[in-house]
């Protein structure tokens, strides 16, 4: 009789936006003639730009001819992709070595699979709230214990809570952890760290022989240029963190699929016996053994991007969609809303209830009365709980139709 | 202190692949100007077919345009393409429900991932020879024990022959297995399993509550109309196989990345408490928090192959590398290879080296003095020493030239 693996039977309830949409999916169906604004998903809605189009095209043209024709590539990408990539780094004045750099097929996939690297008992330290991914796949993986309705935390996991009072962004943790999550631009609460907070963190990392996952997807939306892009911008970063960034946010790639990990070859794990061992070799092992490289359509699409072109039609997307969000911010605060935060240097807009309503009955409410979609903050973690996330991710005129809605049909 | 998962580091020598990729690299530094050619990997050489290209370009331009934009997509694929793969196993008598097909980013992954859903003690059998990432994956997984570079196999795992003796087909295993490999058209050997054959084995998993994963990667290159092409049609293989496809081998997907997996609903695993449990619903799961959908460009291209034109061009790629093969057996049957098996209903042929040559042996004989690349049996699984495996994957000049060169230069 075959078993499966116990861990996933510990999932709480599904996966946070699938159960978004199953919502959406009722109401729209009870009320089929009403136009529901999404601003709830993170999902790019702008068309890709000239730049990374005649890339894909000419990705394709490629397998067109026999002569320049290409099958398996490197599992790890590219070179060309990589030297891009490579570029892209030491311009923040960090240096990686071209087997530093594996290209993947997004960083929801890299951030569910780095996971695999380590030992079962692992102890791992999220930001809470945080995005959902982090903590599932290590359910998954068997890092926790059971999941506490109550809490609304796994046991066996070190929440680091994120509030107004430490500006979403949380304290090291006050015990020894193996795996620290921080996302940076921050995905609910648009919080970034700074140089000084992350500085703590490493040397913790440094000290406990820890690891650091730091997923950097949303850099693009940094305009402080005070605040690190990268955790490589630390010193001593080199030695403890591995980095997961993506083409999705600031390239329109959510459907198109690429993205990076960075593991320096000085990131060590350790054996049962203490020996040091290569996180890069093992990264490495796992690409060729269960992964067979992004697509090469997609990776000369990601190439035309990093071009200095593509670059600068990348800067317009990511300011289109700021703007958004701005307007989001403004619309808000016209309606009282006094609590918002993030979307300064990131997309999203972390917004405290009204009247101190739970996340899932402020989400209830603004579907039903303003038809519009948020992501209720609790699903990202226990300290999300009375807030909700506001995505900028839309055509301007259903952002501004959104707001409206809002602004008239919201019953405060 | 991190430590890593213990059980990568059971892993034995590399990679078969990367291991291939060292040893003719380094011979051909040593030799700059030697022209080697290649019939190792299993790579795809010709030109992607015009109507695949027409599709891939259309999926491209849909995202240059913001009307018909898109961003992340159903993590288990889009509905026209799992309608399209629904029709394909439908014209084999085969029904399946939507939700039962997976689409995703290639055969190689679904390999590596299924074995998630199981639990850790789960005993699994595999061809011997096989795929090595069904067993690395295991391994990888916790389901083994160590390497014995002895008998180069795993311990725990359970390794079924398959020789000349028994067509290249094992018999059942004589003892209660959780989960059973089966590649067929089979990697390496060539070899095809009959509707019998099968039979036997999905009587023996319903018997035992063992799942089967059904490679079927191949499957477009049976010509034997008396062959299954997908388990599902033996009767009762809904209740007890995972099946895996892929794009890569009839499309010359290799690089673009394409495949999916069925499911069934029917197909149960058991909790620790011997409750049934959806393998659907755990698959699904893992989809949705670790996977966010195959590229939709790649999709667009992958739909476009199973129109009816795609169809015929995808006849005319299989049988240009049929034809490949059919010239290296000939080739090969001239210079007095008498025991070669595999490339009638398959790609790829499975030769016993000549004079009991050892695997790697003939490999570096082959590389040294033909200048032509070929895979090491042994490599495949211990079962496989003595052997090499041709591929077909070539252009036709290389294929000829490849042959006359081990006409010319090979000492028997």
């Amino acid at each position: 009789m075959v078993n499966v693996n116990q861990n996933y039977l510990k999932l709480g309830a599904g996966y946070l936006f699938p159960e978004i949409g199953k919502r959406v999916k009722a109401f729209q169906q009870a009320n089929p003639d009403v136009k529901v604004y999404r601003l709830g998903v993170g999902n790019t809605t702008e068309a890709l730009t000239p730049t990374i189009i005649a890339g894909l095209h000419s990705g394709v043209d490629k397998l067109a001819d026999v002569k320049t024709y290409s099958g398996y590539g490197d599992e790890q990408g590219n070179t060309d992709l990589k030297e891009a990539l490579q570029k892209k780094y030491a311009k923040l004045g960090v240096s990686l070595s071209l087997d530093e750099i594996f290209v993947s097929d997004g960083a929801k996939c890299d951030s569910g699979n780095i996971q695999e690297l380590f030992s079962d008992k692992s102890v791992i330290a999220v930001q809470d709230p945080a995005y959902p991914v982090y903590v599932d796949t290590n359910v998954m993986g068997g890092r926790t214990g059971a999941f506490d309705v109550k809490t609304k935390m796994y046991d066996g996991i070190v929440y680091m809570p994120c509030n107004a009072k430490n500006g979403f962004f949380p304290k090291i943790p006050n015990q020894k952890v193996d795996l620290i999550y921080i996302c940076s631009p921050n995905n609910p609460t648009g919080a970034v760290a700074t140089r000084k907070q992350l500085e703590e963190f490493v040397l913790f990392a440094r000290v406990n022989n820890s690891v650091i996952i730091f997923d950097s997807a949303y850099a693009a939306y940094i305009k402080d240029k005070n605040l690190p892009k990268s955790i490589y911008e630390i010193e001593g970063a080199d030695d403890c963190a591995i980095e997961i960034s993506s083409f999705s946010k600031d390239f329109g790639f959510t459907g198109v699929r690429l993205g990076w990990s960075v593991v320096p070859k000085k990131v060590m794990g350790y054996s049962e016996d203490s020996a040091p061992v290569s996180l890069n070799s093992l990264w490495n092992r796992r690409y060729t053994t269960k992964f067979n490289g992004a697509s090469n359509v997609v990776q000369a699409g990601g190439l035309a991007g990093l071009t200095k072109e593509g670059r600068k039609e990348s800067r317009q997307l990511v300011n289109y969609y700021m703007k958004n969000g701005q307007l989001i911010r403004e619309g808000l605060s016209d309606l009282g809303f006094n609590k918002i935060y993030g979307g300064e240097n990131a997309p999203y807009l972390w917004v405290k209830t009204p009247n101190k309503m739970k996340s899932w009955d402020f989400f209830d409410k603004m579907l039903k009365e303003a038809h519009v979609v948020v992501t209720p903050g609790v699903g990202f973690g226990p300290s999300g709980e009375g807030f909700v996330r506001f995505s900028p991710y839309g055509h301007r005129e259903d952002i501004k139709a959104a707001m409206k809605s809002i602004k008239t049909n919201l019953k405060l």
